[in-house]
């Protein structure tokens, strides 16, 4: 068994960002006020710097990534593209499995990819001290990681059920300098609001969002802003660094445009990152099958609305258009933490409204077994939430055996699950819960937004 | 700051490992059975298989690897040669840090590199089943994944505060399908015995060892054999892959020999992997500082005897010349578990005896430190053994920095610390006991071999 790896020099690095927003069919929403009027760069400047903000509503096509980020980024991109033949000829599939190996970033994940990018603009808007929200920790580590290596101050609000998970992500985000407490915490008011109402809640993402972009607006300093690691589209357009990498080592390996391309999607940045450059391809007529995976826990993309909703529980950012559970909805605790959000990023949720791509959801016992799989053919372990684009692939593969076509199936390896490996204890010892999800709490959190603005035709469309 | 960082191809990876016994200036001294002659292969054939118990007398300088092994380690081989450009700056020295990263293999250390030669060896000699043990959980882990690769069973006797620091480690082996009780256990005779005697023993690896082996020869089906992660001669020359493509890597750097070479050693097997190759240019005239690294709380190198000894508590192994702290020697539990052995691998302690070898002993608070500031400037988390190596590293750099020389360091980055991340946070929170070395314990196990065989002259050299 041969085994196929593809690295890039590091004068191969793409040099550009890829704006999908530039190529879109219909035009993306603007962010809204409460009040439906479009919200202006000022009403963001508490939070963001003007740099991000302005990126934030580019339309432009390639953005220029700046010598100094590419220069951090060299720390370990590019990143290989790998072909997992050991489990193909598990599976006996005539299809060839790619995936781009996003674990070997010092943290971990794709996640330094946007935190480098990020720290660096702030630092450069002369701020010194970001707050952010993490859900499994990835983001989180990832963020500390960068801001250590910019000299900037990190706090983080972790979800509650993934710190008590996983005491190692936070010793991690120490190492790197990070402070990391568990949300909702007792160090800002939404945070003591929620523990006063809902003592035994797990946490959500969208209350960790509530409470760092509290942490930021509040100090009156200046010198603090709000860092978020998926949803934002300068958050995907600094991750599409992955396909445009996996796009080039395709070609090295004398592969024709992948057939079925796949991730994970809890925010949607590690699928945007590597399914845009794609996507780009596919509205310029490119035949491609664009898969992103949720779990059934937290079906955003599968059973939620196309609407207007805020990303957080507290409804302190803008209203933004994108499919959403409701902003109130909060998932069980399954394991995989990063894909515990109620929406997705707009120009995900865009791009499915606009039959770009085509949602799936899967279940975690389903996941874990994939996991097992993987770990037990190709020999790494993977991520929780990676395994969900896992369980994918091998359906996508099994379905290429049934069909006898040779297709070419790229996944993102988004992340190592090496300190998750708690849901693997469960699951090997047959004690991995499944999760009841609220059905009542979603009809009510998704009611909850009926009245809020449906995303229609854009004016000047 | 650019990122240096040497690739080698496939077809560049060694396709023979290098034998140090070869090469010594004085012979290495045969093992002894306890009446003090030089033991026979048949001896120790109930506890591994033939075609390694000759690996293990050979005398060859050069021996084939054979192409199945080399397919399993093109998984994750040649691994990186990478410059720490970023401590260098920090430093601000003259020197250059070149250093080999083996944490890169799924189970994140140099350990893979001899559980896959020795799960194939015993898999083509019909072994169906291997028992070890382990410290850190490294070479637990290794041979679990290499077992997994080989379709052989694996048991594991994992020192009992390891087992205890180090959760994720275990259910890393499970993953991979390996079975790990803590050390002593009540599976064995000797491990029933101890917890009798010493019910709050933290473990040693000498226990582990007893117990693996008694699981081993205990086994009358024959179907089951013993594997060891570090201390013999077949370990050390499957390690040498590393300083062989460290080598070729060097070269291509366009960069002289080193003029430093520095590992962390327990067992030895990390630092020989890397050292060995270069040891063979410094016998043939060249000049190079060697430098094995161990913890002050475990000194086998610094403090101990040049005698013949057990390799375990219960005195199963055969007697080998090592260094040693006598094999009832039990260390303060540490947390570089790796390092907490009382012996030394043969083939190590002769190159020390003959002078080309100079071990240092470094305390765990100065080998965090250097730690944490490998995670601030170079980014990535080590293993606390690795650590040793690195604060030996920082010294040598310091030191060419007072001397003004600019001279090439290069040590074995043996593996990654993000399941270890425990003793971080006891670090970081000024809680890191001082640990407290027995030092009569110490005295006692010394004097306990004082009437055992001292290697003299050996005949015929």
């Amino acid at each position: 068994m041969r085994e196929i790896k593809i690295n890039l020099s590091e004068s191969d690095i793409p040099r550009q960002w890829y704006n999908l927003a530039a190529d879109l069919p219909s035009p993306l929403h603007p962010p809204l006020s409460p009040d439906g009027k479009p919200i202006s760069p000022d009403m963001l400047a508490p939070v963001f710097p003007m740099n991000l903000i302005e990126q934030e509503a580019s339309r432009e096509r390639w953005i220029d990534i700046p010598e100094e980020i590419l220069g951090i980024l060299y720390r370990w991109r590019p990143t290989p593209l790998r072909r997992a033949t050991h489990l193909e000829e598990h599976l006996k599939t005539p299809a060839k499995i790619y995936y781009k190996d996003e674990s070997v970033s010092p943290p971990g994940s794709h996640k330094p990819n946007t935190a480098v990018a990020q720290a660096w603009y702030n630092k450069q808007a002369g701020v010194k001290r970001l707050t952010t929200e993490t859900g499994a920790g990835q983001w989180g580590s990832a963020l500390s990681f960068a801001c250590n290596l910019l000299g900037l101050e990190c706090k983080i609000y972790m979800v509650r059920t993934s710190y008590e998970q996983k005491p190692l992500r936070k010793i991690m985000m120490q190492v790197w300098g990070g402070r990391c407490v568990s949300s909702p915490s007792d160090e800002t008011n939404v945070g003591r609001e929620i523990r006063k109402r809902m003592p035994d809640t797990p946490g959500s993402l969208g209350i960790a969002i509530s409470e760092a972009v509290e942490d930021a607006v509040s100090d009156k300093t200046g010198r603090t802003r709000y860092a978020l690691g998926s949803v934002l589209n300068h958050v995907m357009l600094h991750q599409t660094i992955i396909g445009l990498e996996a796009k080039k080592q395709l070609e090295i390996a004398g592969e024709r445009a992948p057939d079925v391309v796949i991730g994970c999607a809890g925010g949607g940045s590690n699928f945007a990152g590597l399914a845009f450059p794609f996507t780009c391809d596919k509205i310029h007529g490119a035949k491609i099958e664009i898969l992103p995976v949720e779990p059934t826990a937290c079906p955003t993309m599968t059973r939620g609305e196309f609407s207007y909703d805020y990303g957080d529980i507290a409804c302190m950012t803008p209203l933004i258009a994108m499919f959403t559970l409701g902003h109130s909805f909060i998932p069980p605790a399954i394991h995989a933490g990063g894909l515990r959000y109620h929406g997705m990023a707009p120009l995900v949720s865009a791009a499915i409204a606009q039959g770009l791509m085509a949602p799936r959801a899967y279940d975690q016992i389903k996941c874990y077994e994939a996991a097992m799989l993987w770990a037990r053919t190709e020999g790494a372990i993977c991520a929780p939430e990676t395994s969900h684009a896992i369980a994918c692939t091998i359906e996508e593969a099994v379905k290429a055996r049934e069909e006898g076509k040779e297709k070419v199936i790229l996944f993102n390896f988004s992340g190592h699950g090496i300190m998750d490996l708690s849901g693997y204890e469960k699951f090997l010892s047959g004690k991995l819960s499944g999760y009841a999800l609220p059905e009542e709490d979603l009809k009510k959190s998704i009611a909850a937004i009926k009245n809020f603005p449906k995303p229609g035709p854009v004016k000047g469309a």
